[in-house]
């Protein structure tokens, strides 16, 4: 009998929160390789707030996942059958291999790991797209001074626990937003911010002034909504905010909620502006060097929220939207 | 008798759209120069979307005009009365002068002009802040590509009137939005921009689409509110923003609203600054040169909406918040 390949494909186009009856579960038999391609069984499988947005209809930098077709999702696996030339059984490899057992590739858009370099879902996390969206969107947009001050929402999560510690790196002044006790607690003393902001507690607006005096020089946003409103409020002359995510917007059933302090850009002479990681592809190793770097110093720290269970994927995915993961999240599928 | 000086003052801050009682008309003897002063005779007073803030309490990029002080305003006139070295009586002068026949000068931010070389008005104009706001934002910000797309709202004012046609003489397609047929008429006809569309006349979003297929490259913004929210729609690949105003909110009652599609920033990789044209007073003179050089070649065309008598300016005023003006709006207060 033939190995069972388990697969989550996408059902329906979701209204609001993302629910288990927006995939069918499905099994069909492991697929095997022709020329040219190898089969990859996943270990771990990465989850994202973007792939809230690939789900949707709709225009944007990728296209949408086709109603029927297997969850895309970035994953890290181990090469279990190949007739490919470049890749041999038993290979670590990164790409977008979707929330599935096991993934057929070509090798396009895919990455070979060397797995004595650091633990595995850190290639999805720290080392993986999250880390180079952190390290490109804060150093090419955002271009962190000495001693400015920069804010990041969505602080404890995959993104943000790299933004804020390379901007410490560079010898910022760091203020993470968060929610939650836990989160900001984390936030200071394991990732070495210098305060973080509990969002769900109370006065955003008044704790932004009492923690950067100064003005916002930098804003990093992961979240949008009300959070990047307040924020606008405060930046100080020349700010710039990169637009990286807005996780609080995703499962709107009602319109995105636009920043309607954005005058502020003017009053400010700041700027706010877009990012997609994907643009900086030829330059990932150049920060994956320097990165592995700071994590062998100790200089950076990461930290992964890693659950279990491909069969879980969906109300794993929900931890992201609820705010409840703290790290990159990570669904370990397979034992390495 | 001593002569008198007519005067319009802030009798309160606004709500809503302004009203001759938001101001107090008063009259006072014509002042006199101590040692270091000067007094001038206002001829034109520019009335620019600007005042409208400058009404409001709050933090902005100028402080608020106090209750009870002249309404702050840009002017040109002649000098009457001197007791300052570098300013004799005769000469012209361009500064913030206020509404009102005559002003008391220390010199400070004053430019004196030159007569012979345009009519008058152009210096509150073409020659003065819109032409800067509309040369250095363009310019600067926008860095328009000769073969790009350049969306310019307000494009029949005062700055966007400029704007189009600095973006022509680089090279640009130029797209104009302005209310109303005429407006949009003397845009093509009189402006020489490539098309323009009457935002008024209906789906706007379905005629950025047609004007401009491949998206937009630079959006000049004057306006904000639902004409910003869907030019963000039609974005092309790392597009510019120039925020320069949002002449559609100032009069609101209600909280300013947010442009909603502010993640088409993202997927376009686009970016969205504020300017404010003081930043660039170091360089008014290079833009002034050029900008003249074009007006004598035929190149650059300027349009003014002369409107006269000092005793009308609430209600003049308003025919900028009501779209009402094509070209420069300037109050002649006296004869040259």
């Amino acid at each position: 009998m033939a190995m069972m390949n388990r697969q989550f494909k996408l059902a329906k186009r979701p209204m609001g929160m993302v629910k288990r009856e927006d995939f069918d579960y499905a099994q069909t038999p492991v697929p095997e390789p022709n020329d040219g391609e190898f089969v990859v069984r996943n270990l771990y499988i990465s989850l994202d707030p973007a792939m809230r947005g690939w789900m949707n209809e709709g225009k944007s930098y990728v296209p949408p996942v086709g109603i029927g077709e297997v969850m895309r999702a970035g994953a890290l696996g181990k090469v279990t059958a190949s007739k490919h030339p470049n890749f041999k059984v038993g290979d670590h490899v990164v790409g977008i291999f979707g929330v599935q057992d096991y993934a057929l590739s070509n090798g396009k858009g895919v990455t070979k790991i060397d797995p004595k370099l650091g633990t595995l879902p850190v290639y999805l996390g720290t080392l993986g797209m999250p880390g180079m969206t952190a390290y490109f969107g804060l150093l090419e947009i955002g271009k962190p001074k000495p001693g400015e001050t920069v804010v990041v929402s969505g602080a404890a999560g995959a993104v943000g626990q790299v933004v804020g510690q390379i901007a410490k790196i560079k010898g910022c002044r760091v203020i993470g937003i968060a929610g939650g006790p836990e989160k900001c607690n984390h936030v200071v003393k394991e990732l070495g911010f210098d305060a973080c902001i509990d969002y769900k507690a109370g006065d955003l607006k008044k704790a932004l002034k009492e923690h950067c005096p100064k003005g916002v020089d930098v804003y990093f946003d992961n979240v949008g909504g009300d959070i990047l409103d307040t924020v606008l409020t405060q930046l100080a002359m020349r700010a710039r905010i990169i637009i990286c995510g807005a996780i609080s917007q995703y499962n709107n059933t009602t319109p995105v909620k636009g920043p309607s302090n954005y005058m502020s850009l003017l009053v400010n002479r700041a700027s706010m502006t877009g990012m997609v990681v994907f643009d900086w592809a030829d330059r990932y190793p150049e920060a994956i060097r320097e990165m592995a770097k700071w994590l062998l110093e100790g200089k950076l720290r990461t930290f992964e929220d890693i659950e279990s269970g491909l069969e879980n994927f969906p109300e794993i995915l929900l931890k992201l939207f609820k705010g409840e993961n703290t790290g990159k999240l990570v669904l370990k599928v397979a034992d390495a």
